[in-house]
């Protein structure tokens, strides 16, 4: 028992109409208003702790409804009773109906489940990486459910992963506060852009440090040929270009589309298809390798990305840190990963999604995984400024964060600017 | 162009203190309140039509709340534009995000479908099972989204199912106008039940001409043996007995669990693990065979459907009315069904899911799959009193609804009395 008690569960609604650049744009998300469903935690101590769902716009409010519903399992309830608290809001007989684990509920449990996290990363002075990174085996296998994994991966394998990582583990930390973690950038290949700003924007990638970069494609494909054409031109033969779909094609579409890319040597094809499609992502493995397939910012939990694994549907694993139920759920992510030998590349991009996933990279690479090896963490230059603590990037890597917490606290002014929809920011464009 | 408008989505959120009773307790459901999250969709010729997504409780406003996140899709449209709807509800860029296809935004797709369905049968006279029974093949595959699915079902192999059921669509009208459809039910196996409670009711199901009873199994074993036992001492040696786990196992311990019922000869397991669990359903049906799988009722979507029948996975497939998105997505499933050779029967309960769901079951036997064969539609006595046209079962078999539209009406009085928290019935609660 820590002592502290929350007392306040706040929330608000909070858009940017940045579907008034083309910023952001592919071929399934054409006009997003980048948006959190935003929340702070309080304390009986005055201690706080931020947590947001990402969402695109329309039913943002939707998913704020959510995140407020959970107010009951929280207000009363002893901060650091964190996997107490995760398994009564996922397993809540009641709540559990309207997912069971996915969609607004689930994503509505990962904010709040992460602002707890931030509270107590707050709290004991550390940022959320580095505290995960000194618990040990047992209490990280603590945190996690197992539930519907043991097939796949059991408590006592986990433990053996966490302990087999457990040498230079320092060694990692002081590695990661001298370089960071590397990362790729999806700026040059919004599909909004023109050819002339993707080459300017291919060249300005490679000279900040980047070592990848990605294309959105699946809109069209002799536009998609010009477009990894310039990028090819503009970076080389060797430098790393992902494509990303977005969830585009059918299965037998995204084959043939890909094999028309093949040329070009993507370095993975993102989100082929459907994300609720094991099979089809292992059908298109099989069907345009040795082009790989990466996936995952919309997969809904756990147990989706086990049978990706057991399936060989994908190469690389792109954990999201606000879609499935917040830390815990990607500690047991991480594990599935590690286990089966898939590197992990999140997804990051949004509003705050950088912010927050570069802590699991990097806890990843100092006690789960152990290594850097193929491994990136997207990164997308938007909305940072609105972060009390915005990701730094330096030669092409994240900078290792050091201030305590898992930086999803916004800018109070940013916060009642872009409050839809009676902030400034929307009021003024209403007028 | 019909020439009449929807003006107005009105939101009604209902609860029924069903936590009271033990009515409806299963091994992950210990005391649901039913609910619904209601809608009226009014037009401007004075016509209404009804529709609602199914809860057990808590979040019930969430639900309700992204009914009404749906209001500016439907707001002064044809009613009658029903696909053109369907397709920009669902695959709207920015709602997509906070699903995509599943869970409280696709729940409240369903309902708003629904109620056009509703809608359009009432003013067309008919029974929704009729209306969509005399629809041509052709206007019936035009209904279906074949995004993700072309893979395992085509439009034309859709077409090709319908058109062989074609002929004897008249006999089959006139089968069930005398017959109705079989049912099962499940009165006698909620897990709250005591053992003279159990017995008293398999011998009153039978008697009642149900064809077919389900238990509750998961929480305790040797309760499961014992219960087993008594139903199986009742019933008799050839009287079919199913057994619902409600998602309570992993794959080892259903697989385990299973097989030590076995010598009770269960007729299916349904719902043995996560629903999300294509792969371990597949490998639990290997290992409890020839016991058959059978699911659907949490399945969120027609990919997740269409990978459980890949997979061969199920022996028996049970839609839903009200959670995947309504009747369209439906039909899509009862193709999918078809295509693969698995008997469709559906999941009801719940409040007015028997209502709903019978008109899918019935337009399946006249249209689609063409056969009753193996096929029973659940049923659960509950709540049916609430509801304007309710279910009539008749020696154990749904009678086929003949006024006209879907069912999903409720009374005025029931509507008000139980909208929570304001209802008269939540207010004598507190008091």
């Amino acid at each position: 028992m820590s002592g502290y008690r929350i007392t306040a569960l706040e929330t608000h609604d909070i858009r940017f109409p940045t579907s008034l650049e083309l910023d952001g744009s592919d071929a399934m998300n054409p006009d997003p208003d980048y948006s959190a469903a935003y929340l702070v935690l309080r304390t009986d101590d005055g201690s706080e702790g931020h947590g947001f769902a990402f969402t695109i716009g329309r039913g943002n409010e939707v998913q704020t409804a959510a995140i407020r519903a959970l107010e009951p399992y929280v207000l009363g309830r002893d901060a650091e009773d964190l996997g107490t608290l995760w398994k009564e809001m996922v397993h809540d007989s009641q709540l559990r109906w309207l997912g069971p684990e996915k969609g607004v509920m689930h994503m509505a449990i990962s904010a709040v489940v992460n602002a707890l996290w931030d509270l107590k990363a707050r709290r004991e002075g550390k940022p959320l990486w580095l505290l995960l990174a000194e618990m040990s085996p047992e209490e990280l296998v603590a945190l996690v459910d197992f539930r519907y994994l043991s097939d796949a991966l059991t408590p006592q394998e986990a433990l053996e992963i966490l302990r087999a990582a457990e040498p230079g583990r320092r060694e990692r930390i002081a590695y990661l506060r001298e370089h960071g973690y590397p990362a790729y950038t999806t700026s040059p290949g919004w599909l909004g852009y023109s050819d002339d700003k993707l080459r300017r924007l291919c060249k300005e990638a490679m000279a900040e440090g980047f070592t990848q970069i990605k294309l959105k494609v699946g809109a069209d494909l002799q536009d998609d040929r010009r477009r990894m054409r310039i990028a090819r031109d503009a970076c080389g033969d060797d430098f790393p270009i992902a494509v990303d779909a977005n969830q585009r094609w059918d299965v037998d579409s995204a084959i043939a589309w890909v094999n028309a890319l093949a040329e070009f040597r993507p370095h993975w094809v993102e989100e082929p298809t459907s994300p609720d499609d094991v099979l089809g992502h292992a059908a298109i493995a099989r069907g345009i390798a040795p082009i790989p397939v990466a996936t995952g910012e919309h997969v809904q939990n756990r147990m989706v990305f086990k049978q990706l694994l057991q399936a060989e549907a994908i190469s690389y694993l792109q954990i999201d840190a606000a879609r499935v139920a917040g830390v815990n759920e990607n500690i047991a992510i991480l594990l599935l990963a590690a286990k089966f030998g898939v590197p992990v590349c999140p997804h990051a991009g949004g509003v705050g999604l950088c912010e927050l996933v570069q802590h699991l990279a990097m806890f990843d690479y100092v006690a789960v995984s152990a290594s850097m090896e193929n491994r990136v963490i997207e990164y997308v230059d938007h909305l940072h400024e609105h972060f009390a603590d915005p990701v730094v990037i330096r030669n092409g890597a994240y900078v290792a964060p050091s201030r305590p917490g898992f930086g999803a606290a916004m800018h109070a002014r940013s916060i009642s600017d872009h409050t839809y929809p009676d902030g400034l920011v929307w009021r003024s464009l209403d007028a």
